[in-house]
């Protein structure tokens, strides 16, 4: 072991075919966010999301002791950056899906893996997973006491069920194809109405359709026009009592450990989308003259105004991979560099992109151009996922409020 | 005269009258923006503007001595700041229509200005007139010598006519209300097929609905979604000679004029775009708790946020004012304000704007909140209008190359 | 009144009269910061600060009710500008002073400002007076009740006199030419060792030379190189009862009156250096080749980075003096306004001015080009004064938690 | 081979061993800087200097096949980034003898690797090399054709000698010890007076102390206040004819690629000033009340400048080392990543700095905090080594135009 970053051959195998696929499939369902609402885009993005379960990418995506194929975050950043630069909506899709499993596969027991999991292992059909974490009126404070609200959400038990009575928000994919729920969703409730937050919330796994779902909206959201973000509510939901994920009153530490995770991965996200940005609008500088003499390339303004966007762009890559390999390898600085790869590509590539579009100009306010839409699905990611206002730097801060911080320790550890 | 920030009994009048114009008539506008296509979109506005023009703000946006109630730039600043908080959309349509009557108030005869005034100076109707510069391919290089294109529409002499052709592109609500024309359009073409461009190309009104317009799209644009911005040929249009504005061969220099008193404006545009995110937030901000204890005003890095953003509301407007003052008052650095207006308040209220939408978190992201639309509405500012990278920084770079360009200019002149 | 920006002629009399005395006086004070030790850099300033004080310039800082000729704010930021463009460590010396005669200016009797200001409003001499509020382990946090110590320095009544103890740190010029006090040094002291801090904190005018004035250190400052910032305490100092300002535990409330005051100037001091680094980047980049064949003006990437420091400077020029505007006249927005434009105008100088070093190159990295030494004192801007992030946010932060806060006061108030 | 950021047993030793001699031997350096003039300052290093080099560190810097013990750049950032965060100047220094080498290591005949670098190999002494490159004037252009001045430094014929003439600047210790040069000097300068640029420059090392070489001063520089940056011309300075370095007229390409190995280590070098200023502020933070009853940490505000700032640090980090890495294997995106590298990293470490002097107020404009300091060092950063603006943006500009950009190459390849 080495600071290293050449891919191994089965890695670059994994972004060529990716890459190849992303062309050749998903291009297609760029298609659906054109369509009047937002129940039709992400219905039309059925058929693509069929096509990557059938060539095995949500297998991928799981784990391979869990009987999936996932060796490690690298690897899933190496995929993540292919799909999500040529189709956000679909790639959020399969990605929400595996963030709905990960408090299984975090938190479950093996019987629980080997029950739940079981759809998501098949190359065929469309199976959705759904954390829900989000509630109506915001959950940046899901881990205040009283007299804040925390998680509203409540389950308690009926016999050997659970039943679950609340209202959700932002959760992709909860309600499924059908309004009546995904296949899965991981549930953040409060279990215990009177203990301490640390203790009081756990995540039940509700098995979709289910009829306690009531579908209430759709959001019509800025960006990932066809990806599903549906509000809706819980009423007298069941789940089996068997369905409790991780220990009673350990949810928000699992939530913890999932969003830890995904955060890694949207720092590459942003990489997918400034990438794109970048592609579409070097091509234009390269070819384009408005009006003039010589490609407008040939312009220092136009040349600097790319080399910051490209600078920026390798930057985030590498934060984002030394992420992931942190929380391979299990590094104590893991969750510090997580939370880092997630506000820097996020925020990142936000302004990158403003940038891009001011290098194309005026073609650039034109939905026929991939710009406006690669900005309003980038302005997502500092605030999904935990918003690197309320939630993201409030962990860095207090990682750094810690008396053991050891600000070198993401530096250097010997192999 | 003085320094002074102190509005006199008038503006304050037309600021107050507006403001309550805006939100009583203005806002309804905004249900248009959820039509399905653009063109259905800006024809639902057409009761509003409607409502403009009969309560006399066309009006009181043409100079007095061309028959209309505007003073200068800097009521228009009032006026424009109050209207376009409210609706981007309306109120650049309005804009718009003065845009393409600045050649005939900055060059026109008096008979001209007599005649084709007219009907923008009634309190009745929906009049459009619309400045038509851009052409596909773009047009930031409109005085570029051959072997660039430049100016690509002609017109040539038969008889006593213009006879034009070419095509046009950006060019709000030119082609009018159905498809065949505005009621005017100041039309940049080359005149001159030999000369070079500072002698080749004029501008010459055409009173539409005219035949040989046609219509090829409107533009699925990013922001402004209620506003016609379409894409149209000019097959062989006539035009009377005495339709020529300004002198034969002056055409880009006239350009310039009208671009240099928009430049002022938009920097109030950024404004108010600014202004409505702002009140937006900071009423989110004081009300919304997220599962907290308190409301999120209380946390500091929110305060901060909303601290940056009104310092940088504030900086705009006082420049902008200042630009507009310059203008009105034809100060040597006028040109050097405006351009300067023009880069910092469009550049500025896409960073306010992404900033305060870290603000609100992930409520921002859905449409039913004003942040996102507000936020595709700015993205214009830097681009249209001469976009700021490929036109008003190349303004600002060739003033300073003057031999006799004094830095100071700006900063003091007696009454 | 209406909105104006043009000077008045005594304005512009000033301006022009400042200008010239800045480039035939104060451009050589520059030669003081090459010396060794902060007092012999600021000792050698003496002869220049008597030429300021001989001018008459220290009389135009004094309000003419109080004696002296000043007229305003707006007028203040002209001078302002003037001079610390060309000199901030001397500008900075007579700014200083007429900050720490401001409690007495805003708080004094008639008796006291007859007494107090007699020295400051001859034209001879070189009388230095100190406003002593920072004190070691600094006072960001000079309003907290206990446990948080507030502030340390204390008085206490012995018979008719104050006998002031503590230690006092970062208070231009406050142990004068000699290390035994400037003339007058106004003290903010706790009066009352158990009132709250709103009611037990006072100001006292100690006048200089005092014996229980103890010199421990001249800073050696980043910047400023030839203005005093001392650490002194001050042990036993006496002051007549009647010494002091305003009322009794009114310390705090004069203190952030001052400070509200000086806060729209320090908008214009940013603009002075920002200014002056743009008169040197501008004349460089229009003078020299670096090898090449035309003036490095002439790149585009040079061009556009000038574009946007320029703009800069505008916009905070015009924020300072709306800022002190609304101050002049006792606008409800004026707190709100001075603040914005202390934080603007000081963060904007050291990003531009850094920018400009960019464009200058490496000769901007020797102290025999002017940058260097500019971007030095630029600095100090965001930090002294009341420190942007400790405490000149917390104010705009305290202004939006107020109920009736309004966002609009600053743009708009009839005549 | 696969993506990893673990240090080899050995790297993390190197890390440990520079950690510490840096912290025992480095720090006591620091004192130098107090001193009155530049050569005074440089001159006190010389005992520490020496202990490096003794050490085995300048040996470490050599490549292996050369008779050093360097295995790579990663290695030499992992060493740079511990000596530079304690001491930049006497780093530089070291730093600078290896740039001075580097036209020999990638230039050199064996015959001639023997001959010069032997004094570098040992453990003993003060060796110094210096790179001869810009020159009064600026050299951002060399390679401009006529009538652009270009490369102004001459070099001639006579008989087996080259006799060379001109003036230097910026070039780290070339004058060496005692102002009669270092002990090698590879001189830029023009062989051929009539060919193009890309044949005109050769490189030839001069083996000092010389009799033609005349110190003119030591520049007093910004930062890096005890390192000796001279100007001095050359006067008939003699050198073998044997001592031209690679082909001849293979200068500027020579120069380049040097060039673009030093870029990459100076991305390490901002992030250990960044470094070190961020331990300097987190620090402060922790313990500082600042009359407060906590630590300034716990406000809010305090805590997301730190988190803004450690994401920057990681950033630039791992793109230094992803650049290193490229330079070592050779990968075709090496120069690229080594331009972002440089841009990144250096105009990085300027900004944080700036915003950690703001997290710790007004003690930081005190040189007995460190921030000041290391912010002046920081300085350098983006205008030395090619300037970002004048010559590395322009180098990324350049690839871009290249048919053949490939602007996947960085982010994978496979083993």
């Amino acid at each position: 072991m080495a600071i290293d970053f050449t891919l191994t051959a089965q890695q670059r195998e994994l972004q060529l075919a990716a890459r190849k696929f992303a062309r050749e499939v998903l291009t297609s369902a760029g298609a659906a966010e054109l369509l009047a609402t937002p129940e039709e885009r992400f219905l039309a993005t059925r058929p693509i999301y069929e096509a990557m379960v059938g060539a095995g990418y949500l297998r991928k995506c799981i784990p391979a002791p869990a009987g999936g194929e996932n060796t490690g975050l690298v690897d899933m950043a190496i995929l993540a950056e292919e799909f999500y630069s040529i189709n956000p909506s679909v790639t959020l899709t399969m990605l929400g899906t595996v963030l709905g499993l990960l408090p299984i596969l975090f938190g479950g027991s093996p019987e629980q893996c080997g029950r739940l999991l079981a759809p998501f292992l098949m190359k065929h059909g469309t199976p959705l997973a759904a954390f829900c974490f989000s509630e109506p009126g915001g959950s940046a404070n899901a881990d205040s006491p009283p007299p804040g609200d925390g998680v509203r959400t409540t389950a308690r038990l009926a016999g050997d069920d659970w039943v679950i009575n609340g209202r959700k928000k932002w959760t992709s994919s909860a309600t499924g194809w059908n309004r009546r729920g995904a296949d899965i969703l991981s549930v953040v409730c409060r279990t215990d109405p009177n203990a301490t937050p640390d203790r009081a919330i756990s995540i039940i796994a509700v098995e979709g359709p289910s009829s306690g779902i009531v579908f209430e909206r759709a959001i019509n959201s800025i960006g990932h026009r066809a990806h599903l973000v549906p509000q809706f509510s819980l009423q007298n939901v069941v789940a089996p009592r068997s369905n409790l994920l991780g220990h009673e009153g350990g949810g928000l530490a699992l939530t913890a450990t999932a969003f830890t995770a995904t955060a890694a991965l949207v720092g590459i996200l942003g990489v997918a989308l400034m990438r794109a940005a970048f592609e579409f609008a070097l091509h234009f500088a390269r070819t384009e003259k408005r009006g003039g003499v010589h490609p407008i390339i040939q312009h220092q303004a136009v040349g600097y105004a790319l080399a910051d966007a490209k600078t920026a762009i390798e930057a985030a890559r590498y934060l984002s991979w030394r992420a992931c390999h942190a929380l391979d390898t299990q590094s104590p600085a893991a969750e510090e560099l997580a939370v880092q790869a997630k506000i820097y590509g996020s925020e990142t590539a936000v302004r990158v992109i403003t940038d891009l579009l001011r290098v194309v100009g005026i073609e650039s306010y034109d939905h026929d151009a991939p710009l406006g839409r690669l900005l309003q699905d980038a302005l997502a990611l500092p605030i999904f996922d935990g918003g690197n206002m309320g939630i993201r730097r409030r962990q860095l801060h207090a990682i750094f409020m810690r008396p053991d911080y050891d600000h070198l320790a993401a530096s250097g550890a010997a192999a």
